[in-house]
């Protein structure tokens, strides 16, 4: 049998190989621990080039410290983080959120990953005043999302001043922020400094890194008691230059950027050779790097002997998700399709 | 000027070259995420290999993160941590174990630190069933001690069986495991598992990792919940195979008892230089790889001022702290030794 | 202008004068603190005769530190608390059972604040053992409900039975539990121990007390730790023979069943004497203590000025809550549906 | 035997009579829940009175709600607070302000109870901006302290001055702040917001009442959030007004004093009949309502056993605290002595 077609995760993926170069070059001799070395400080000029000069980037290992540490700084415990239903910090993080924080996630349903504003404001104006409910704080938007769609610049402003309009802070969880800066031919900085947003998860783990995120505060109001959040919060790295080495490698030559397209564009090449599959049916806008759909009966199971690999996304309707990345192969994709199309 | 000679921290080292080697060979192709991976599967084997059959470790990148693990897997909220006054737990992770478990530290005052038995028994005996107090849950101790102390396989035994006679179940901050070992000429085994610690945070960061620790849990009726608290601790690393590579590195023919044994050779090396140096004293037993010392009046500047990093342990008293890690030169060592003899 | 008539709250009622003589009655000389005292003794065995001898009750102030302390003894942080959407935990608590338990309430859709089965043992199927979701750890149901509803005792014995076949323990919030009792003829031990509940919030607060609610641990591997719970939820009294001497009058004489029934009867009362108003809709069962209603156009505003105390329930629907106690007079019932046709 | 002769706590005294007269005064027809009464409104003015205009109390019913609610208000988690060794909040909390505040409290040793300017000034100074240390935030005193002793305005104003160069919060744990009142010849107002301290846990239930706590915010810019970090600690009355009721019962006609003056002359005329008694040595200054003192050996049992209660405090050195209470009979103060001096 030949090797699997992963189509699993982007967290499947090796790193790319100019990250790994990155790391081996920056194990050279000493370098002062915490984040004193000169790597991480190249990190932050990339950050200030990219997000503007008030932002200030907290490097972490992973999503879900990026996104705790971020809520952290943005709420106090009689809060609430209004988000999507599918959102990863609703679903995915093992409820860290709320016993970090201390916060309620309040979540908005959503049939496609983004929050519809009049939702957002309608979440954001109960309650308010009254001490027997929780007080809305953050609003939370993954972009991409965890669907794989994408806010328009045009539709993140909108959402941004009107959650702040309410009183809100505004967080993106930008685990995959490359694919959709890549998405819509904007910088990272237009979908978020631009647009208003707060604090932003960053996200390289997935783009081609091998562990690599990052907190940064666009507000600076926000920023002063970073620090200590991302410490207490596990997160603080000793031997940082690594975690910086990765971030410096994805700023070079817009690394992050290619990397993003590619796996952009293999889901594209994977949803347009499956449309008009009979029976088979894309649930969701392609818009980054995922393409959601329902597939005829038994056809999972007879993709995943032939050593196909991807996740039902939802056991209840069989909805599967095939995710591609920057090291997706042209090839898989291409027998997907064609044995998708030899099932039907 | 020449280059900084390094005597700051074990965690200013570089990588050693095997650990990139096995990170860069880890970076083929795709791999399952969250652990399952062959990498990681052989971590495994190695735990059981050293710690016994029952042993279980939970990858995770950094020594606040196993610890935090760790405590939260052995207490509820309304127990304690009794501990070292200079423990790493107490004084060193921002109130971390404090926010994520909940409990309360309560220190026990030490010279060297290390535990005193009868301070822990009387510890573990206040208030016990008193509903206003905390109720005694864990003994933690460091191995080595962050004053470079190390616990013999007999202190260590003695230790256990006082706490587990009061029923608090031990946790071993191993940060520095591998020295405390190289140390007593002693398997990793030897003085966890088989001294019948419950519990263990083990480090390679500062052995010569990336980024490597662990919890590895002895007790077995402690491991059911540990995936998800590890998870919600936001320790959870999605590209896992490049943390078990570190680990596959390090026992690789014994590649972390090479480096211990370095590191602290290099810190006696030092301390023999350093004897007999009129009006400077050194305060521990150089038992691994730290010599703490009190310098004579104003040599610390002189020093710092030819390039020798190090740093002033403790401000009251103006004891320093040199640590010396796998990767010291030995000529460092004896030119700090003779910059010092020349300084004085 | 009359005084006003008065719907709001069973919270708004006074305490019966039987309980206060019975407060009146313990303030004699000295008395063990912290309910080493007799009052609390007698509250014990009252407990035993109601709910069965493995049956241990723990006195505090108020639902939120009944419900609070109920779940943090039958939860782990990482471990989710499904219940309904309308429940008192998930809206009125302003997020205590997050930030004191660190759980994450997993809500379910209700049209009447009943659960119903099937949607348990979906949502208790949900992700168990997958690392990155809230583990299931407890069923919460309200009994009777935020809407006035009551669980028969064989829906309730379902609901229990569905539970703990999915390994949930069952709490029930019972602020209003005298209420159920009174409405289906059951005994308090009824609807919670014999129904295989395994711990329970008794509240007598509504029901004619100043302040006196429980922790009811029914199964008995739950109680250990109560009183480091208790403690550390800030609930623990010191002169506790205040709180136990309401407990002492609302046993005595059945005192709790009859100012159940007395409520219960109000509100049956109430909903009779509506019935058949044009454009006036009953919106669910009145089985307790509470009529929930949508009024015609205009009439909420035209009973206020008159001198009626309630609220509306929903902002969106206008629907509006009429609540019943102890000691609402049958003349403001009466008056309330006069009024009502009145302005019909 | 005669009663017991009561010297355990003042928690063992009964309630005043005209805090239960203010109880069953309040207890007449409906009134509005959470605080929206006439006697929480009255509550408001004579806080003012007292403490400013500027004041604000939020009522809760115990010390340690009241304590932690404090503390909430004026710290994040990674964050210290900065106490006596001996304090309640330190001791005889079970780790609530950990658990509920997230924060690691900083203990100082104390001989008498009371903090020292020059160690407060020490502990403030360490870390400060290193974020692996808990950053100092709060120092948190008593007044009068766990050992009876109070500080004098000097000693007070010293104390909040050193910490607020420090930019430290203060907060005091009133649970006895009447005694220190009443001790010192102050108004309650004069050892509080006058000094300069930010926040105050006012207690009466000691002093009289059946359980009346306060949480006085003398610092205006901390009261927004209180009301949310009341309901969340779980001291959120329904009924408030019985509580109210009983500060109103206390502030007419300065019962509070009254009954505090009483407590302390009780005290002192125990500590002035047992002064030079043969081998018993009082231990600390009898400022307040207790008398700590070593007594001859064997001579605790005895007491005891002729119907004498009171705690052994320490232990360790057998040190017995004897506490009076508004409460406390001439009759038993003296027939202690005599049976002390009996014993000899």
């Amino acid at each position: 049998m030949s090797l699997p077609r992963e189509f699993r995760s982007d967290n499947a993926a090796p790193a790319h190989p100019a990250v790994m170069a990155a790391i081996l070059a920056a194990n050279e001799g000493s370098a002062g621990a915490y984040g004193a070395d000169k790597w991480t400080t190249r990190v932050q000029d990339w950050i200030k080039a990219e997000f503007g000069e008030q932002a200030e980037a907290f490097l972490v290992w992973n999503g879900t410290g990026a996104n705790v540490t971020a809520l952290r700084a943005t709420t106090r415990p009689w809060q609430s983080v209004i988000t999507s239903v599918h959102a990863h910090i609703n679903v995915d993080e093992c409820g860290a959120p709320e016993l970090l924080a201390g916060v309620k996630l309040v979540d908005i349903p959503s049939d496609n990953g983004k929050l519809d504003p009049a939702a957002v404001a309608a979440a954001a104006s109960r309650g308010v005043g009254f001490e027997h409910h929780v007080q809305p704080g953050v609003m939370s938007i993954s972009q991409s999302t965890e669907y794989g769609t994408v806010y328009t610049v045009e539709e993140l402003v909108t959402l941004v001043d009107t959650a702040h309009r309410h009183g809100l802070l505004v967080h993106v969880d930008g685990a995959r922020l490359a694919n959709a800066a890549a998405a819509i031919g904007a910088s990272l900085g237009d979908i978020s400094a631009a647009a208003g947003v707060d604090i932003l998860s960053l996200g390289f783990t997935k783009n081609g890194a091998v562990s690599a995120e990052a907190v940064v505060v666009l507000e600076p109001s926000l920023a002063p008691p970073l620090k200590y959040i991302r410490k207490q919060t596990t997160q603080l790295a000793s031997k940082m230059r690594y975690l910086a080495a990765q971030f410096v490698a994805m700023a070079e030559g817009e690394l992050w950027l290619a990397n993003a397209r590619r796996a952009n564009a293999m889901a594209r090449r994977l949803a347009d050779g499956l449309r008009g599959v009979p029976g088979l049916r894309i649930t969701q806008s392609v818009d980054a790097n995922a393409v959601f759909a329902m597939l005829p009966e038994g056809m999972a199971e007879r993709l995943w002997q032939q050593g196909f690999n991807f996740y039902v996304w939802d056991d209840a309707t069989g909805e599967v998700r095939l995710m591609t990345s920057w090291a997706t192969a042209v090839e898989d994709v291409d027998d997907l399709v064609a044995a998708v199309r030899r099932e039907t």
